[in-house]
């Protein structure tokens, strides 16, 4: 697919140092943070914009694969090149470009990692509120491109709404610039958020411009147990009725619970079935008062244990076990299908008692755990691929569960997106014209289909 | 255009009682909030998206534009028929279908007043924040079209923020539903947003799903006169890095005062050259001391007079005040280009004192006002147009005021669109290569160009 011609080409265009041809360093880029790998034909660290649209010019032209790739901690298989080609590792382009404290404005590249931009924001007196689970080593250009969420959605929304513009190489191998630098815009079609959660499949990011906010001047973190999910459940939604407004309010269920026993600062009572974990940000008057609110409505819902984190110090550890949630599932299988799926605010205890249905009727652990306050709960169906019962019982395991979302109306991803893993189901959720047009929109930006190839479609794009 | 045989099937499609067919009658249907007017060859009242879908399906069939619109309230003649052929006018689909208090969900019809469903959330004591000017009497669907803003919009964000799904008849005549009903959601591309502000060029919305918020415990109205601009718009910055997040933060110029001291509640001294008006919405503990402290910064920023509205009696009169502004501006003036430019937060000072420079240069009395909180500032430039000098040198203002903004990194329109006004200067802000890729997914989406054509590109679409 690729010629020894591309490849001398790119080489020149990017500098042979930062091509990588041999195999077992092209391993290294093949994978996600799914179980899906494929070698890529060749990884490249272009330097530049410029460089880039260089790259995709070529792969439009010879009609090779382009796959766009940062930190490659995606969980849909959208950053694994299924069908071979080039991937394009975006992680040299790593400079903030600016934060301006005038603006509200950060302008960064897609290289970035997040966590970085969040330090460099605080530093300077403001907030970048997006916080994907894997903050501390996951890209800005990724978080974009899947639209990545995060446990402070409830209170500061996704990172769908920071972005405020983009410049994109787009499939062609053009640059353009889309959105503003404002706080408001509303000149041409709104071509960002079409871009955002586009899993790289409409263009390379190359550079954002994000909203900032000013600092919490207060922070607080809470955790209650309770003895089942259903009071759990309607502590959320009463909470969320108050007007308390929580930054973060993120549910464990009993089997996610014991998985991460050891990691928690506090013992558990054992009897607990369901965990509550909250933040509330803001200014220091009400903070406290809100924090004593919602532990008085998880002590009214039945909460058996209500905790008031004491210091900075007991609060980074309940969210640092929270963070521990997800290697620490595979102690109870070795192999795990993790979804995220959101429903409406109403429907999560039926959501929830819905998924240890399936769980007792297949035979499978099921964890939930995740962003409650948003209704976006992340379900992992732990198996052991070596058993043969568990193997074929997994994926039947997730057909229920989406059918179960659906029926509740609810969506298929919250915040990973389709990729590979979800292309197959995205028929359950979209219509046969709603795919059909996206189909077309997918081939008037690429209509070579280049970009990202086999990803976001029935039957691989 | 529309043959004997359209109108005919047209008629047996709505009813003919919902079908205007005498020139009198059309006129009424032939303007917005512009000055532009172009007679329509036919005003139909659609009662369903399957009657929408029929008469779409023909249109693309014979090529006939169809031009969706709601209560003609549009500052950008969006809603005006410049080609001529069917207005479809919402106003029947005005249904609130469902306020969800579980779900935070509100379903609408596009013909709902968006004030109706600002009052039926309260009712259910729950809260849709935007608020454009006119809530009063437009409706959401024009909202959801032109991307509306308001006041509000510097806490709680403008009607993008808050639109989950939309369902679209779409220019072939085909229904499709976009996004969700939960709070995250990342299936498919985001074709909500794309359509959020496509201003009908890209369907016909006949349903939306719109996210609510719990109505804020406690609210407070602050106002304060400074001498200068400058004090004023530094005291904005330093308000907005205090974190004290206030709900609205409105600027008016000592031109745009003199227009409505008669509508004030209270004398403002006669020194007053920039006043702003002030909103703080939240929880108890905190709105009182939030809004102390504003009043302190505006102080230490030199205001000369600083207002705390006692009772929300004196706060609505305030407000009504500030929707006084529109129609006031006349006093100065019989004609006006109501400009509706957005600049990053730290550029506000220099867009006020280019104006006052351009309002010099040209002769002309350009008031200044609105959202100082979001950048988005309305600029009316005020002229006689039976003055052959005024009516030359208002459109110059209006090039020079882009020119400045495009220097300062702004954006044409914060929220009102681009329609038709505003199409001959798009290229300021969106290159050749953005433009071209807008065309193509409106050709994508519409191949016969039926609808809402000669809007939002240059040279009329």
């Amino acid at each position: 697919m690729l010629t020894d011609q591309v490849v001398a080409a790119i080489k020149t265009m990017v500098g042979p140092e930062h091509v990588l041809t041999r195999e077992e360093d092209r391993w290294c880029y093949a994978y996600d943070a799914t179980d899906l790998a494929r070698l890529p034909d060749l990884v490249v660290f272009p330097g530049s914009a410029e460089e880039i649209a260089q790259i995709v010019a070529w792969a439009n032209l010879y009609g090779f694969p382009v796959v766009p790739r940062g930190a490659g901690t995606g969980r849909a298989g959208g950053a694994v090149a299924v069908a071979g080609g080039v991937v394009l590792v975006l992680t040299r382009l790593n400079r903030i470009l600016e934060i301006d404290v005038q603006d509200f404005v950060a302008v960064v590249e897609p290289g970035v990692v997040t966590g970085h931009l969040k330090k460099a924001a605080e530093a300077a007196g403001l907030f970048y509120p997006p916080d994907p689970g894997s903050a501390d080593y996951c890209t800005i250009g990724g978080n974009v491109a899947a639209g990545a969420g995060g446990a402070m959605a409830v209170q500061y929304g996704v990172t769908r709404d920071y972005v405020l513009g983009l410049q994109v190489v787009l499939p062609t191998g053009q640059v353009i610039d889309t959105g503003t630098r404002t706080m408001k815009g509303v000149v041409g079609y709104d071509l960002t958020h079409l871009l955002l959660g586009s899993e790289g499949t409409l263009g390379v990011i190359t550079r954002i411009v994000l909203r900032l906010v000013p600092l919490p001047a207060a922070k607080e973190t809470l955790a209650a147990g309770f003895a089942g999910l259903s009071p759990a459940a309607r502590a959320v939604g009463a909470i969320l009725r108050a007007g308390l407004s929580p930054a973060a309010l993120e549910f464990m269920d009993r089997a996610t619970l014991d998985c991460m026993r050891e990691a928690l600062p506090v013992a558990a009572p054992a009897d607990t079935a369901a965990v509550l974990l909250m933040a509330v940000h803001g200014h220091p008057a009400d903070v406290r008062q809100r924090a004593l609110k919602m532990m008085e409505l998880c002590r009214d819902y039945g909460a058996n244990a209500v905790l008031h984190a004491a210091d900075p110090g007991d609060a980074a550890r309940l969210w640092q076990a929270r963070r521990s949630i997800s290697p620490a599932t595979f102690k109870v299988r070795p192999d795990k299908i993790g979804e995220d799926v959101a429903v409406p605010l109403g429907a999560i205890p039926r959501l929830v008692s819905g998924v240890e249905e399936i769980s007792r009727r297949l035979g499978l652990p099921i964890l939930c755990f995740g962003h409650a306050g948003d209704g976006n709960i992340h379900v992992n169906i732990m198996y052991d691929r070596r058993l043969p019962a568990e193997r074929e019982a997994a994926p039947r395991a997730v057909e229920e569960l989406f059918r179960l979302v659906r029926d509740l109306a609810g969506t298929l991803s919250g915040e990973h997106g389709v990729g590979v893993l979800k292309a197959p189901y995205v028929g359950m959720e979209l219509s046969e014209a709603a795919i059909d047009l996206q189909r077309r929109l997918k081939r008037t930006f690429d209509p070579n289909n280049i970009m990202n190839p086999g990803k976001m479609f029935p039957g691989g794009g």
